[in-house]
């Protein structure tokens, strides 16, 4: 009966008191500890029990509860059992990055204290440390103090942004005939972030690549200028700086250079290469990183968080905000003064978590260092490790490193290119998986299968590499 | 020196053993049980030292580490003391939620294990807690079978995600004459999203509502009419279950009835008020949220989840897959079962967190019960703070509740509507937050301020609610 107030009806049991929240975290962790104890043991791909272990999962709502003692056996035991071992030092699949375990600490600080950040007014501390964090990622790519940015959950949603700002700041208006090019080895979250942005998907030029699989900077020109011809408008140019595929980074100062002659807004796609400018050799394999419009840089990658932070930086802050600025009379009154930064100006979300303390805590409780020296360490290993398997029969590197990636495949003597061929490196990278100390993926190079390891994680040093070279050269005499 | 191997190189500073993990987690309970036991008396809005704290975060990228005491003493006795404590039983502003601590915790271990989720190959056990706790809304809005979805950071990107799936599914070429018709109290995420999607600000029609400011059907449909007069494209109603200004839910029935009539997608933005069809009252209010299309259901609102978790649901899930569906060589094969979903393909995220957990944890502890006890407690706290200021000299209930929120101002005697009436109630709502017990917020309606409660913490109780009610006829009084 409404306006009565029964009293049964305050309900507490969701409120934890401290000593209840403690309890909770220490059962976690004895669950914790032995998992990390064991992570370098543990299998870097655990597929036994898959079916029963997902159908126990499908339940509807639960009526009552479930002991945390038996919640915390069904994660450990099972769901953490199966899947790919993307914490593992040997997964070397996809783009790794380990997850330092400072940001998993750091988003049991933001959970507990559940504050609001995309108002500057609501949590200002909070909102100053994703604008400092945003302004380390902007001083680390030579970006300009007029640069703004945000952090995001991934480097999709960040080149989704990213093409919402070139959009508006180049094309204000009617936009589709707006045409943007890509090179054929750009991450799939661009062409998807342009569907999503609206363009159709005949507007996207896909650029054949040069034999480092960079974008061909001819036929970019080429495709630019017969666009012009047919009276569409070209208006977004998107390099690589890492490409999934095999690390390759684009000619970024060219780039530049074509999209400054033919008023292009240049975003470079940069999640997984953009934090080694942090190194002397990155630095100077990404020049022209500084000239791009907009930058993606995931922290999930190559700042070795765990998965769910990405960013974006542009480089006019004002674009960002004329394609974002909205107002509500329910908000508080935004930021007037420049340096005070209200996220929900600059960026798609209202309400959403406190991710600046996730990148800021491992950041300031160990200085740049360490980040620099595990980006050189990689460096040195995919140097290292090329040079290995290169020397093993029958192996050919199919791309070079320019990074941390390097693809390669075996070809048994006499065997040409073809179905067979890819068959049987797909069957190679079986066999060196299926001894569960490492983890590779394959992808599609030049028509044909390859092998690739994506050397990434924090945690991967000489040891386990040198387990992948004999895993690998295994694998391959078995079949030789 | 590429390929050479100095040791030196080799890093491993960031990798913190079972036993220096545990240490920082025991260091940051220590700080986090005082906070929880200070939480009720800590003031609900600090706003000493914003200038001085806010300096000093800002700082270029730190060289050196800092002790974790340290970091921990900035973060609670600084950056958490300023700012809306959203996470106070007295914050009463926006929307609250509070924040379950179950999710903080759920945080930690996904960040220690660090587990992929979009790809159900990579995760097929967290891939499926996922879709359970998305099954479990299904279940409770009475959606088919058929129906998928994803959590997302929040409301907005939900929003933005439905108005994508609804343009592609209704205008799937072009589509820049298409319009969308939303009432003048919906949340300004649609019309953000609407811009994001690529909708010129002009194709949305901003419909009046009525005396309790639900959208007005006539309108609507005269709009709707105009539009097809001119040859615009209808293609979209978007219905809101719980306003944010006052909690109005639009009459649910009848936009499902002229949607179905004029082939237009519904979308119902229930962010807030959604998870009441758990409550029997609120059941009946939102009748016919089952037959839209899609619905926004925010679990960091009326679930008490901490911030960065919203949702989306929609009745058919192919319409979902087919907005966002992508591939790419590198990615593993995705699922041919259409009971294992991979999120990637129903959604614009590729890496991203893994968000299922922190839903699927506190309801899996607790079972539903107390969700559904503490959202009827709230309907009736709500009801019971109407009748008791309603009682007070001078106040006038301008938006009486539909769930939990009551808008109302204060008119001192013969004071008639304007600027005066307005400048007044803004200090009414100053004197009541500045005692530090309880925090609303104002909002206009009708062309006049009005402040309002919105009662959905699950630490939020009868207690606060009669100190509530006594600040606000202090603040009244003490201006009549």
């Amino acid at each position: 009966m409404p306006g009565s107030f029964p009293s049964e009806h305050e309900n507490r049991e969701l409120e934890l008191t401290a000593e209840e929240f403690r309890a909770l975290v220490e059962k976690a962790l004895e669950k914790i500890e032995p998992f990390l104890r064991g992570l370098p043991d543990m299998p870097t791909h655990g597929t036994e029990g898959i079916d029963s272990i997902t159908a126990s999962l499908k339940e509807p709502t639960p009526s009552s509860g479930t002991s945390f003692d038996i919640l915390l056996a069904t994660l450990f035991e099972q769901v953490f059992q199966i899947g790919f071992n993307t914490a593992s030092p040997g997964y070397l699949g996809y783009i790794p990055g380990g997850g330092v375990l400072h940001s998993a600490l750091a988003d049991l600080i933001a959970g507990v204290v559940n504050r609001y950040t995309t108002v500057y007014a609501a949590g200002p501390g909070l909102a100053q440390i994703e604008a400092t964090v945003i302004g380390w990622f902007a001083e680390w790519v030579g970006y300009p103090d007029s640069a703004r940015g945000f952090l995001t959950t991934g480097g999709s949603l960040a080149n989704f942004s990213a093409i919402v700002t070139a959009r508006c700041d180049k094309l204000p208006e009617q936009f589709l005939d707006g045409t943007i090019y890509v090179s054929e080895q750009v991450h799939h979250s661009i062409v998807k972030s342009a569907r999503l942005a609206g363009f159709p998907l005949r507007n996207i030029r896909s650029v054949p690549t040069d034999a480092r699989f960079r974008i061909r900077l001819d036929l970019l020109e080429e495709s630019i200028a017969a666009d012009r011809a047919r009276g569409a408008r070209p208006f977004l140019v998107v390099g690589s700086a890492g490409t999934t595929n095999t690390g390759a980074i684009d000619d970024l100062e060219a780039l530049a250079d074509i999209s400054g002659r033919e008023d292009l807004w240049l975003h470079v796609d940069a999640a997984y290469g953009g934090f080694f400018v942090l190194t002397s050799r990155g630095r100077g394999r990404l020049r022209g990183l500084d000239r791009a419009d907009s930058i993606t840089l995931d922290p999930h990658k190559a700042l070795f968080l765990p998965y769910g932070t990405g960013s974006l930086l542009v480089r006019n802050g004002m674009a960002l905000r004329r394609a974002h600025s909205a107002s509500a009379d329910y908000l508080p009154p935004m930021q007037v003064d420049d340096a005070r930064v209200d996220l929900c100006e600059i960026s798609p979300e209202l309400s959403r978590g406190f991710r600046g303390l996730r990148v800021w805590l491992p950041l300031k409780l160990h200085g740049i260092e360490p980040f620099r020296d595990n980006l050189d360490e990689k460096l040195d290993l995919t140097a290292w490790i090329t040079e290995r398997i290169r020397e093993l029969p029958g192996i050919e590197i199919v791309a070079e490193p320019q990074l941390s990636v390097v693809a390669f495949r075996h070809r048994p003597e006499g065997m040409p290119d073809g179905k067979d061929l890819d068959a049987h490196n797909a069957t190679v990278l079986e066999r060196v998986n299926a001894g569960g100390r490492v983890f590779l993926t394959g992808t599609r190079l030049s028509g044909g299968f390859v092998i690739r390891f994506c050397v990434l994680s924090f945690r991967t040093h000489r040891d386990r590499m040198e387990e992948a070279v004999s895993a690998l050269r295994e694998a391959t005499t078995k079949s030789g």
